[in-house]
């Protein structure tokens, strides 16, 4: 387990997929596999691939001594195949780890480790699509103030935002999905990608690997090819940066003079050891956090491709911890982002509130369309401009300045002026968007049926 | 156009594809695109959009000016809707950017500037594709000793590199073309995103806009929603990672003391202004400078997609740089890495004495595999390792130290001992891991036909 | 020049001192001191000295070629050297670089570069310091509400909040400072850093040298000792990270439902292609974005310190653009703080009415402390909250919960709970932190007279 | 503990240093000195004081239910605060944690902690330094290739490659001890920074605080001014990049091709699971990989300086797990250079052996220079290069070449050509340099004690 510290950004279930005992447990597959591989290619006989397999149990390994060994030894690969090897008794003990190389076993656990990774934050994600559709059909007529540059532009509805949140998160599914047949992979190449320890059964063997683990063939080794490693890697980064945009909206629209969200309520969240008006948006926070930290493990990972000859001397075992880490708070940004919008308390009377509180102002590009088919988009903006800047300085609405404007009220009608500026009559295809991403998400769930 | 110094790093071409003077090109494209659109839609009147269009000309566009009243201005778009609306006389003015806000300009602007840019980056990368395959066909039998942890391990063939970088591009290559589809998107929401100026119309607006810039059109706007941009970004880090890969094996095997290629010569390249000897890797070293460059911006973007609201203020206009900078560098990576493949001297048998130089230590695990079937992999790696340590100490090849050793002799005949220190008799599934890599490329070439 | 929209994110004065020309006026500034260095040491004539110094004028050369060549040769050095011995004629051309390096030249007129930028940061800072200080001292009693996650805390004042941007700029004008007599220093070793083309000599021309140019000798050359390098490095990012504190701030106190600042408005700044009533905080979102671009910087500097031997392969070459670009950014993030700062408009009746909004609340630790010298800290805190939830609940103010609750008003008089209640009586130590931070920058404007 | 697979890149005192547990240390650490400095300052009773302190013990605290209530609380001090206050009975519980803020508790403790870690970091550095040293000094003849862009330019000896290193690492170690000073600081400011709680003795507690956990005071509460955390974070950064080019320098002179150097062996240390020949650079490989992993941290903890208002709503909580992470990683890359450079086999002979192999054309330079005084030095490269062309196409050696050339034999003597391709006699200021970085060691060891 990594530090309790480390723990708060992350999830019970990631800690457990990448732990140094998941680790070694997927070493363990992987020379089970291998032997089971080897024996259906007739290359060791089956006994001993029974054998070996029945020692591949990672209860029966010394975690610890293991790592302390790997110290030295630079890879944990090594003390693991003595290991098993001082397990494997008899004639078995021949072929053990037989024509395989430490990268071999390191990587192919990597990607074990990492399919169950994948499958969590699948589920993570999905929790999150269910709350924003949730949050978008419900919140579907439910106007505020649309922000840009965190300054009111136009309204919106809270349920177009969760819509977009919904919309990029399953973008975000449907890369991860990818990421199954296009980056796992097995690594199975010998000491220097030849397979030369294999003779002439090296590809079936690794074809056989394959089926054994489920996990795809690659075409060639990939010792030093890092790229499908990379791949994983910036998706998972993109996955955290989604998750930084939403709770980052969250956070920003449960300031105290904004209100228009909190979190929800649990004995002790959000307190503070000061202030005990306080309710903090932890959630949130702890999203930006664990997000914040997984980003910094993906420059560690490019970086990391330029790995030497057959065999990198730095970049590879970068990997062996940069790659856990990355998972561990990717999954804390996703599950702090999910734990934020299941309890979300939206307080839409609030969101009315703000929008009334620009004193019309929000309906100002309305007032300029609505003016603009009899005088042009210039100068309907012209205008507009001098009404604000008069409705400001006046300390009077946007609707009074308006009435009172000569250049508007010879075009538009007393009504025509009100509609102009109704913020629920200004949303353009505000319905016709949350449909497209309900109807995507339907789709999605259906699919994966 | 950037500084000289940045264009040692980049290629004409992609500084041309992201200069400001593309950027105001791709906004016109889009406000043009715009006008049509709207006319089909019959929102602004068909002559209007044949007018607006007749204006988006970059040549008539002070770029100079407009870039500093950008600075005030706070973004690019407004002193060129600007400037345009000044351009277009009479009723049409009245039409000019109808119903859009900045950002929809910016963001199609960008996304025709990174088709472009991935067009050049696949063409690019197409090159180096051929480079490889040469080699890889070349040298299929060129035998080499392989490096693990930059050490002697066991031999490989100079042809399966350059198969093994083959294969990683062409990954690449795939990944580049998914964009295409799934990444690029014409940007149009209006101020907040909700299309609201184009009334019931905005999503046939939107459809009409794709279908004119020949750009998909996203299911709804993404103005905070950056995971596409992201999703560009860190794939061509992935393409930079790849290229450093290549470059260093290439600035590694180019060492003194190695000497097994060297970059073309060409008049003036790679001289030194004290060392009249010296034959530098100007391009492997220009690719990995290029390389870093373009890693460096990378995060910048994932860091960026956490943008406020429905517009951000600080997130989006860090992308205005950053982009560019990326789409530059990741060019000069690859075409640095072309360049020098492309002169690439190899000298085969300097790879041979190198093999030759380890005394035989690199068949060490031949040897050992050759004994395993008959004492098994860890007696045979004992008794290896032993004989290994005396060759070394005694300073002896391993030929001469097995068939010294009673262990070895008694189990393997002269002819097998002799067989299992040859190097090019140990090479595993090397021809078949080449022809693999070959045999897609064959496909891809004659799929993108 | 960069492209204009990276100019949109640095000065002119920092785009000048690192463009190409200022890079080969450096590299020409340490070929003539070098040639004075030697004559001084009696290596070359003198009047070769004079001769060569003649022709180091930057008008003389031809950037454009220089820097084709340079893509050929592998760095700028050499061109340059071949074009000043062709424009130096007769006996003086035999003297020209004479025991030089190509790194010794590029190395040392990027120091000379620096020390330029670190003046105009310094400067630049210095304006910041000033706008503080006037902030601080103007706005000492502005009470204004604390914030914490963003949720109001307690009471402070807006010149408490300027105080502290003072101090933080001014540790960072301290760091740059520094780094004039500890980072600073000139280049000399010749190909490999022993000095060996200058017999016996060469530590007296690196200490002429160094004379000449005024920067400091370091001990040794540091051709891939880049700590130096990195130390400005980091400084820069420090600054970069403290402009974005002072920005990001500004942006939120800048928001619509605060309202507590606003950017000084000019012509044309900040205005919106859509919403005319739009003021956005230009220079602030300016300053994150330059902020941001310039700590994209700062690792790859970092990451480039791993140079191999003697010069290294691709870790000095990304200095070359790395370097100028965390200049231009960090200035721009420099500048545009400057901007929003000198002009912010700050409205103390928005500040005060926000304090009240909170429903006095914001008061909770203040009643808290009044208690606990009665009841001690816990229960203090136990019963204020209990008396907070109660004002939430029903709507009531803090003040009329509190005068309501027996638990309080039995140990508190009313005056006392008055008292407890008035944010401007609860400030602490705010003046004399205040006073710290304006006397130490008093002293600072003394000590630099 | 973090994970096994990190712990291969840290050293277990590093580890402790950071734990959770040495965290809850900290923070009681604070608590008990803050009671004692209110008891000075008659703030709260001298017997309150004495208690709390004493159940300031961390055995007494359930680390695992503390953060587990964190993270709900959404800091680890709200639940110590809870049980501190708990533990203490009577009287003195009404003053546990009076007038303090969760932060000041978490970013006292963390200065604490960071205490300790630049005093094993120092220690650690000075290994390096006496290792350095012995080398610098024992080598200090031993000549070796000097290799600019991996190719052999001039003769350097080893002494002055660890020389260098030396004076480099000297450098980081005056970096980490001005932090001591400058950048280490208790924190005290209350909720928002006034220190409002305590009334008009907010400043004389800071003051008692400091003195007795002997940790600087600074002049202002620095909640969100976080330049102190950021400059002991690139100043870790610059140390793992120094460690990062000693280890790059060793792993590339351990080439088998190069073979200069390589690490001492120990039982199990570095060897292989297929080939039992190889002896791998384990130490410098792991350096290689803990300082990539120091790096990753870096920006993250500048990005994180970007702290809203009066405490950061996720960029404060990504310090808590960065700075142990960053900590525990430069730790590794320290004691791995240390271990790699303490056991370092060098050798001389194959250095010397590496230098004939150039067939002499590694004197270039010096043959240049040579002729230089009679021919000029543009001249005289002309004629050394065509010399050195010539030798490399016959296959002969520089001497045999430049005796045959008639623009060199007429200006040169034979002896002069000997003494120009000696490599022994072209080291210029080599030992000058030598000596300058052994001295400033002397310096620093004396200074020091």
């Amino acid at each position: 387990m990594p530090e309790p510290i480390d723990a708060l950004f992350s999830t019970p279930e990631m800690v457990a997929a990448f732990s140094s005992t998941a680790h070694v447990q997927g070493m363990l597959a992987f020379e089970a596999a291998l032997a089971r591989s080897e024996a259906r290619a007739g290359i060791i006989p089956a006994e001993a691939a029974v054998i070996i397999a029945s020692h591949c149990q990672v209860e029966a390994f010394d975690i610890e001594t293991l790592y302390r060994e790997a110290a030295t030894a630079g890879t944990p690969a090594i003390p693991l195949v003595r290991m098993l090897t001082a397990h494997v008794a008899g004639e078995a003990q021949k072929y053990a780890h037989w024509g395989a190389t430490s990268q071999d076993a390191i990587d192919t656990a990597m990607m074990l480790q990492m399919r169950q990774g994948l499958y969590l934050l699948e589920r993570a994600l999905l929790d999150i699509c269910a709350a924003c559709a949730q949050l978008a059909e419900r919140h579907r007529h439910t106007v505020m103030v649309g922000r840009t540059l965190l300054q009111a532009a136009l309204p919106v509805t809270f349920g177009l935002k969760a819509a977009r949140w919904l919309d990029a998160v399953q973008r975000q599914l449907r890369s991860l999905r990818a990421l199954r047949v296009e980056a796992l992979a097995v690594q199975l190449g010998g000491a220097a990608g030849t397979l030369a320890a294999l003779g002439e059964q090296g590809l079936q063997v690794v074809a056989f690997l394959a089926e054994e683990l489920e996990l795809p063939a690659p075409d060639l080794p990939w010792h030093t090819e890092r790229d499908r490693v990379a791949r994983i890697a910036t998706t998972l980064g993109i996955i955290a940066g989604t998750m930084a945009k939403i709770a980052q909206d969250l956070v920003l629209l449960s300031q105290g003079e904004v209100g228009e969200v909190s979190e929800g309520r649990t004995a002790g969240k959000g307190g503070s050891s000061a202030m005990p008006q306080k309710h903090n948006s932890v959630d949130s926070i702890a999203a930006l956090a664990s997000a914040r930290r997984a980003l910094s493990e993906v420059p560690a990972l490019l970086a990391a491709m330029s790995q030497e000859h057959e065999r990198a001397a730095g970049g590879w075992q970068t990997e062996w911890s940069a790659l856990p880490a990355l998972f561990r708070y990717t999954a804390g940004a996703v599950a702090h982002v999910g734990a934020a919008l299941n309890g979300l308390q939206v307080d839409a009377t609030r969101m009315k509130e703000n929008v009334a509180s620009t004193g019309g102002l929000i309906m100002a590009e309305s007032l300029t369309m609505a003016l603009a088919p009899h005088v042009g988009r210039p100068e309907a903006q012209r205008i507009v401009n001098t009404t604000c800047e008069r409705a400001v300085s006046s300390g009077i609405s946007l609707r009074q300045a308006a009435l009172a404007e000569l250049q508007i009220h010879t075009v538009l009608s007393a009504d025509a002026i009100e509609h102009a500026l109704d913020p629920s009559a200004y949303l353009g295809s505000t319905e016709a968007l949350i449909d497209r991403s309900l109807n995507a998400y339907q789709e999605e769930l259906q699919g994966s049926q």
